[in-house]
C-alpha cells in the first residue's frame, strides 16, 4: 500500500505544521491568537479534492485545481493557512502525476499554463484574505486583490499564470520558485532525504537552513526588508548554534513575524522527498 | 464549502491526535517512543480512501471498507495508529451518509452487518499488530489473531461483524459501543458541542471526562483491570482539579499506559459534533 499522489502533498502539508521549532509560524508547539494548529489540519483536509485534481494528469488545468484546493483549504475560521503552500504545490503535485517529480517536469508544467489557469489563481483570491504587495504602479488592472474582476483583463492581454508569477518573482518567493526551477523547494527536499532521524526534526532543521539562507518575502511584505534581513541574520544565528532555536520562535511570536513563505518552501520540499521514497 | 463526510472523518482523526493533554496518549505536545505524532497523521490521510468507501452509501459492505482504511492507515513505520477510531467510525460514517448521525441509524448500520463485514473486519488484522484479549477457550476458532485463516470458520458459521463484536462488548470498550447505541460517542459529541472555546481545549475536557467516567478497555487488556481502574481514579482527580492534567500525561506517559480506547471514543464523537455543524 502506497499513498496517492494527493495523499502525499495533503501530508507534506500537515507534516509541515507540525514541524517545531519552526520559529514565528504555527507549530506543533505554538498557535497564533486567531490562527491555531487545528485551522491547519482542517485546511490541508479541505484541501484534498483541489490536490487530487492536480493529482489527474488529465485534470483540469492547475490554476483551476489550485482555486479548487483553496475553496476547500478555507473550510475553518482561522483564514489563510496554506495559500502559498498550495501555490507552490500546485506544479509540483501536477509535474508528480505526468511522471517523476523533477525540477524540469514542474518547470515544464510552470511554463505550460495559460489564461485560464491565471484566471484560476485570481478567483482564488476571492476564497480568503492572502497578504500580498501593491502592484507596480502601471499594473493596478491586474492586481490580485481585484480577484475575479481582474479575470477580464487578464483574457484581454492573454497572460498565463506563469507570466502573472514571473512579474512578481523578485519580491514573492514562492513566484520566484516557479520561475527559477523550484531550486530552494528541491534543496530542501535533498537536505530532508540526507539527514537522519525522525522526520519532523529534520523539517525543523531544514526549515532555519533555508530562513538563514534568504530573507523571507512574506516577512518583506508585511514589516519591510529591514525586518527579513534581520530575521533572516537571527536563523543563521540560531542555525549556526549560537542562540537556541526554541528563544527564536518565541521571539517571533511574540514581535508576530510570520516568516510564512519559508513554511510555504519547507511543505514543498517535504512533498518531493515524500515522493522520492522517504518514509514517515 | 462544506467538508465531505470523508473529510470530516479524517479531520476527526486529526483533531483527536492533536488533542492535548491527553494523559497516556501521543497527543500534540507527547510522543512514545516508537509511535510519534507523524504516525498518526500519516495513518489519518492514509486512511481516507477506506473512510471515501464506508461515506459512499452504495459503497461496499462497511468491513470491506474498514480492511481498506486499515491498510491504508498502515503506510507508516509507527505500527497501529487508529484501528480502534476507525473501527468506531465504521458505522458512523455510514450512517452519516445514509442521512444525519443518530444512535439509531448508527446501530442500525452495526445490526445490519453480514458475514462479508466479518471477513473484512479479520482481514484487517493483517495489516497490523492490535493489542487485543485472548478469546474465550471455545472459541479460539474466532481469535482474530488468526486474521484471514479465520475466515472459512466465520463464513461456515454465518457471523456478522455485529455477532463478533457482541461477543467482546464485555471486555472492549469499542465493541460496547457497537451493541449499545454508541453511547459514550454521542456522549462525547453532545459534550463537545456545549462546550465554550477552542475546539482542541473542548476535547481535552472531554477526554478527561470520558476517561475519569469509565476504565479504559485498551489499558485493562494491556495491564489488568486494577491499572485501568487506578488510572480512571487519577483521571478523576484530574477532571475534578485536584491534580493537574498535564502532570497526569507525563505520569502516564512514563508509566507506559495508553489509555487508547477512550481517544478511539474521542475520535468518534469529534465525527459526530463535526457532522453536527461544529466548526473548526
Amino acid at each position: 500500500m502506497t499513498r496517492t499522489i494527493a495523499q502525499q502533498a495533503e501530508l507534506a502539508l500537515l507534516l509541515e505544521v507540525a514541524t517545531t521549532p519552526k520559529p514565528g509560524n504555527v507549530d506543533r508547539h505554538r498557535d497564533h491568537d486567531d490562527l491555531r494548529f487545528e485551522h491547519f489540519l482542517a485546511g490541508a483536509v479541505g484541501a484534498s479534492e483541489g490536490l487530487e485534481d492536480l493529482a489527474d494528469p488529465d485534470g483540469p488545468p492547475i490554476g483551476t485545481a489550485f482555486e479548487r484546493a483553496v475553496e476547500g483549504m478555507n473550510g475553518q475560521s482561522g483564514g489563510n493557512t496554506q495559500f502559498g503552500g498550495l501555490l507552490l504545490l500546485a506544479p509540483l503535485v501536477r509535474a508528480a502525476a505526468l511522471g517523476k517529480v523533477t525540477p524540469e517536469r514542474a518547470t515544464a508544467v510552470a511554463e505550460g499554463t495559460g489564461v485560464e489557469d491565471a484566471a484560476g489563481f485570481y478567483r482564488a483570491f476571492e476564497h480568503v484574505d492572502v497578504a500580498v504587495a501593491d502592484p507596480p504602479d502601471d499594473m493596478d488592472a491586474l492586481d490580485v486583490r481585484r480577484g475575479s474582476d481582474a479575470v477580464p483583463d487578464i483574457r484581454e492581454r492573454n497572460l498565463s499564470l506563469f507570466d502573472i508569477l514571473a512579474r512578481s518573482a523578485d519580491h514573492d518567493g514562492i513566484a520566484r520558485e516557479w520561475t527559477n526551477g523550484f531550486a530552494r523547494t528541491f534543496d530542501a527536499a535533498e537536505r530532508l532525504v540526507n539527514r537522519d532521524g525522525p522526520l519532523l526534526d529534520r523539517a525543523a532543521a531544514v526549515f532555519l537552513d533555508l530562513l538563514a539562507a534568504e530573507p523571507d518575502t512574506f516577512v518583506a511584505i508585511n514589516h519591510g526588508a529591514e525586518t527579513a534581513e534581520d530575521v533572516r541574520e537571527r536563523a543563521e544565528a540560531a542555525r549556526d548554534g549560537d542562540t537556541d532555536p526554541e528563544t527564536l520562535a518565541e521571539e517571533l511570536l511574540a514581535e508576530g513575524i510570520n516568516p510564512g513563505t519559508t513554511a510555504d518552501i519547507l511543505a514543498g520540499g517535504l512533498f518531493v522527498a515524500l515522493e522520492r521514497g522517504t518514509e514517515v
